[in-house]
C-alpha cells in the first residue's frame, strides 16, 4: 500500500469509533466543535502532501502550540532554558500543582502547562506581543500566510484559567516567572487558541523530520542536534500522562492538544497530523491515537 | 505565686533566649521589627489585667486575625461554613498546595491560609469593605477604639503574596472562592496587618474563656457551644504544623502569628497573649511558646 | 440529671442508630461481632461505676491498645521516645505510607499504626514476650486479673497485615525498627487482640484523669506532667483522621479502635468507655462518637 | 571513523572522568568494585564484535536484569501482564512507595523495583527456581554457557532489601503479589546478582535490534511488534528518574543498573553495552552515560 491507500484504509477502519470519547468541555468555546470530525495529513520532506477527511478544516491547536513556544524559547535562550524547565516526564496529571510545589517551581518539562508558561514568559520578555510573534513564526512554515488565533476561544479559555493562574502565581512565588502573571496568561491562552489545519500542521513540523531545516522554505529552524532532542522530548513527554503508553503503541515523537489534534514526526521522512475532537480520558484524541497506531503498523515504520 | 509574680518570673527566666530564632523576613515591613521585644498579658474574665514587658506596644497580629475572621464568618454562615472549610489538622506546612489540590479545593481548617481566604471570601460578600468590618468588630472587644491595620505592612504583604494568590486561584478553579481573587487578597492582607497590643489581644479573646460572652462589654459573640468548639479548633489547628507539639507542651487552645504574637485561652479563667518576634522554624514565636509552657507549668493549670 | 440518668438517656436516644455504619471487615474474626451491640461505662476517680447496655461484654480493644503500649514505652524510654516518634496529627489515613516515606521513617505520632509498631519494637527489646507484659500491665488497672488476648483474632489479624508489614519494613529501611519485623508484627497483632469490657477500660484509664496515679490501686503509672501530655496527644491524634472533628464535637481526649470501642478521659473526674461495633468511614464507632458527643452536651462538661 | 575507532576515541576522551561519581554503596558487596573500570562493546546484528577496555570482565548486572525478567514474563503472560504493571514513566525515585500506594499497588512500569517484583512473581508461579530459569534464558543469548549469579552479592542484597520488602508487602496488601514475599525477594535479589560482561550483554540484546529474533542463535525471543514496544519502554522508563534527560542526550532505548552497566539498542544495527561502576546521582553510570552520548554523536545515529 502507498501512503494514500494507507490513510484511506485508516479512515475506513476508524469510522465506527470516530466520535467516541468526549470533546473537551472545560473551555466552553471548544465544546461547540462537532465530535465526529476526522482528518489526517502526511507531508513528506520532499513536500508531497497526502490527506483524508477533514484535513483542511482549521481547528484549535491548543497544547500543540507548546512545541512552537518551546522552539522559539530555545532560539532565544538556548541551553539556559533548562535551568528553568526540566526534561523529565511528569508522572502526574498535566495540570498538577503537587510536583511544581515539591520541585521548587521548576516544571518537569516544557509540554505540561507550567512548562509552557515559562516558555511564554521568555517570549513575553522579548516580544511586545508574543502571540503575534508565534503566529508570524508559523505562517511561512505552515504555508498559510493568514494563520491566526481565535479571539473568542482565547477569551473563553482565559476566563476558565484559574488553575493555570494558580500555577503561574506559584512559579512567581519561587522566582521562576518574570513578567506579570496576567500578561503571561493572556499570551498563553492566545497561543492555545491558534487555529490550523492538519495539512498545515503536518507541513510545519517537517523541520523536525529533516534535521531542523524546514524542507519547503529551506529555513533552518533549529540545529540538527537540537531537532533530534526535541523529538526525544516529544516522545517522552508529548502526550500528557499517557506518553509511555503512546510510545509503546505508536512509537513516534508526537504532541497532542485537547482540541483533538496530534502532530507526529517520522524522522527522515515526514510530518504527520491527525485531528478528531473526541478525547480519551488522558486528554489525547481517541480516534487520533488509534489512527497513528494503525499508521505505524501499516507502514511497518516507527523509530524503534 | 500570684499571676503577677508568675509573669515576672517567666520574663526573668526567658531573658537569655529572647531574640533567639528568626524574625519573619518574607514580608519586608515585618523584618524591621526588633528581635528582642517581649511582652505578655493575662486578662481575667473578671476584667483584671496583669502584664509584663512590652505588653502595651502594638504589633502586627498576622495569623491571629484568622480567629477573628473565623468568628465573623461563623456569625454569618453558621454550620454551613463547614461545607467549605474542614476542621482537621493539616499535617503539612500551612501554605502547602498539595493538600488543597488533593482535597478538591476544600482547606483542611480555617487557620491555614486557604481556610482564612475562604472566611475572608465570606466577609467580602457581606461587607463592602471587610477590613473595616473586622476592625470595628475588634474595637469594643479590645477596649481600644482606634484599632487599625498598618497600610505599609498590608501593601508589603500584598506584593509578596504569590503563594496566597496561587492558593486562591486554585480554590477558584474548584469553585470554592466566589469573589474576585484580587479583592479577597486585598482584604486578607489588611486583616493580617492589623496592629494590637498584648493587653488588647488578651482582653479580646476573653469571650472564648467565658462561654462566648465578652465579659467586659457583656456582648455575646458566639453561643456557648460554639465558643467551646472554637477552643477545640485552636488546640488542634492553631499553631501551624506544630499544633500537636504545642498541645503536648502547653496544653491550652492558642493561635499564633508570624508577627510573633500568640493568643491563648484558659477556659473559665482568662485570655492570655504573649509577643516576641523571633520565631521557631515552625513559625511560632520561640520565646512566646516557652513563656506559655512555663505559664501552664507554674500555674499548674491546663485543660488536661 | 445524674450520671446514671444521663447514660440511660443516651442509650435511649441512640437506639435508632445503633447498628448503623459498618463493622470492620478486613479482619475476618472481627466481622463476626454483632453490629447492634452498645455499652457505655463511666468510672469516677472515686471508684464509682455507672454502666449501661453491654458494658460487661468483652470486645477486641484493637487500637485502644496503642495507649497502653505508648505508656509502657514511655516508662522505658522517657523523652528519648520522641526521637523515634513524632507528636503531630497525621493529616492522612492512619495506615498511609506516604508520610512515613516523606519523613524518613519517623511516624507522625504513636497512635497511628507505624507509631505503635515503634512502641512495640521498644517493648520487644525489653520483654521476651511483650504481649504478656502488656496483659500483666492491664490486669491490676482494669480490676480483671484474667485479661487476655484472643488467639484467633490475633492470628486472623496477622494473616491480613501486609500493609503493616510494608510499614515495618520501610521503617527498618530507615533504621527505625530494631527487632526482626516478624517478631514486632506478632506482638503488635496480639496487643490489638486483647479483649476487655467497657467497665474495665474506663477503670484502666482513670489514671489519666487523676494526674498519672491509678485511683483504685494507688499505683503511679506516669508522672503528673506526662499524664497531662498524654491526654493532649489523645485529643490531637487519638481518633484517626477525624481527630479535629472529634475534638470539635466531643471535646475530650479519646482513643478509638476498629473493634468499636472508644475510651475518653475527663480530667479530674472520670474515665469513660463506650462500645458499639458499627463504624463511621473514619474508623471510629458511629454510635460511640455520638454517645460521647451527647455525654459532654448533657453533662455540660468538656475540657474547653 | 569506523566503530573500532569510535570506541577507542570514546575511551580516550573519557579517561579523565572515569572513576568520578560514586560506586553504589548500599549493597556492601558492590561497594568493593574498583571505581576506575571502564568497558564498552558493540555487537552488530551480523555478529560482529567491537570492544574496548574492560569489556570482558564480568560485573553485576543489577537492574539490567529487569529487561530479561520482563521478556520472560511477557513470554508467559502476554498482554495480560499490563493489568498488573503500567507502561508509564514514574516521575519519582525508582524505589518510591508513594506512587505505588496512590495507584493501588500497580507499579508504574516494569523497570522500577516494584514492577520487576511483579515480573518475578510471575516467574515464581511458573518456575520452581526462577533464578535458574533466568540464567538458562541468558546463556544461549549471551554466548556464555556458564552465566551465573553471584551468591555473595545476592545474599548481601537480600540483607539490605527492607525497602523492597516494604513494596512487596504493600503490593500484597493490594492483591498484586501472589507468591510469598520472601520467595519473590529471594529470586529478585538473585536476578540482580547475575554477572555478565559487556560483550555478553551487548550480544544478548541484539534481538531487540533485530525484530525480536536473536541473530546469532536464530531464536525468536519476542515477536517483532513486541520487540519494538520493549524498545519504546526502555526509552521512556529505562534509566531511572533520568529517562527524559537520557533520551534527550543519547536518543537510544537503554537500561541501566547500579552495578554501573548500561545496555542500549540501535534498531536495525546493533546492541551496545558500556560499564563503569561510578554513578551519577540518578543511579546511572556517569562515564557510561557520557560514552553513549558520545557514541550517538560520533556515529551521527540515534532513533530520532
Amino acid at each position: 500500500m502507498n501512503t494514500t491507500e494507507i490513510l484511506h484504509r485508516i479512515h475506513d477502519e476508524l469510522r465506527p469509533i470516530i466520535g467516541q470519547g468526549r470533546v473537551a468541555s472545560y473551555i466552553p468555546e471548544l465544546a461547540k466543535v462537532p465530535a465526529d470530525r476526522f482528518g489526517m495529513a502526511v507531508v513528506g520532506i520532499d513536500g508531497s502532501v497526502v490527506a483524508v477527511g477533514d484535513a483542511d478544516i482549521p481547528f484549535s491547536i491548543q497544547s500543540i502550540s507548546k512545541v512552537f513556544t518551546l522552539v522559539m524559547a530555545l532560539q532565544l535562550e538556548g541551553d539556559a532554558l533548562w535551568e528553568r524547565v526540566g526534561r523529565e516526564p511528569s508522572g502526574t496529571a498535566f495540570n498538577s500543582l503537587v510536583q511544581l510545589e515539591a520541585e521548587s517551581g521548576k516544571p518537569r518539562n516544557p509540554f505540561i502547562n507550567p512548562g509552557a508558561l515559562v516558555c511564554t514568559d521568555i517570549l513575553c520578555r522579548r516580544f511586545a506581543v508574543p502571540e503575534n510573534a508565534v503566529v508570524e513564526f508559523l505562517r511561512p512554515l505552515s504555508g498559510n500566510p493568514s494563520v491566526q488565533y481565535n479571539r473568542a476561544v482565547a477569551a473563553s479559555e482565559r476566563r476558565t484559567s484559574s488553575r493555570n493562574a494558580a500555577m503561574a502565581h506559584l512559579m512567581k512565588a519561587f522566582g521562576n516567572l518574570h513578567n506579570p502573571v496576567d500578561e503571561v496568561l493572556d499570551a498563553y491562552c492566545r497561543h492555545c487558541a491558534i487555529e490550523m489545519t492538519c495539512v498545515e500542521l503536518a507541513r510545519t513540523v517537517t523541520f523536525l523530520a529533516h534535521g531542523g531545516i524546514h524542507p519547503t522554505s529551506g529555513q533552518r529552524v533549529l540545529d540538527a542536534s537540537l531537532a533530534k532532542r526535541l523529538n526525544a522530548l516529544m516522545l517522552t513527554c508529548g502526550t500528557y500522562d499517557a506518553a509511555g503508553d503512546f510510545a509503546f503503541r505508536v512509537g513516534l515523537p508526537a504532541k497532542s492538544g485537547v482540541g483533538g489534534g496530534i502532530v507526529a514526526v517520522m524522522p527522515g521522512e515526514c510530518g504527520v497530523c491527525v485531528w478528531s475532537p473526541a478525547l480519551e480520558p488522558s486528554g489525547n484524541s481517541l480516534a487520533g491515537s488509534m489512527a497513528l497506531e494503525r499508521f505505524t503498523t501499516l507502514t511497518g515504520r516507527s523509530i524503534f
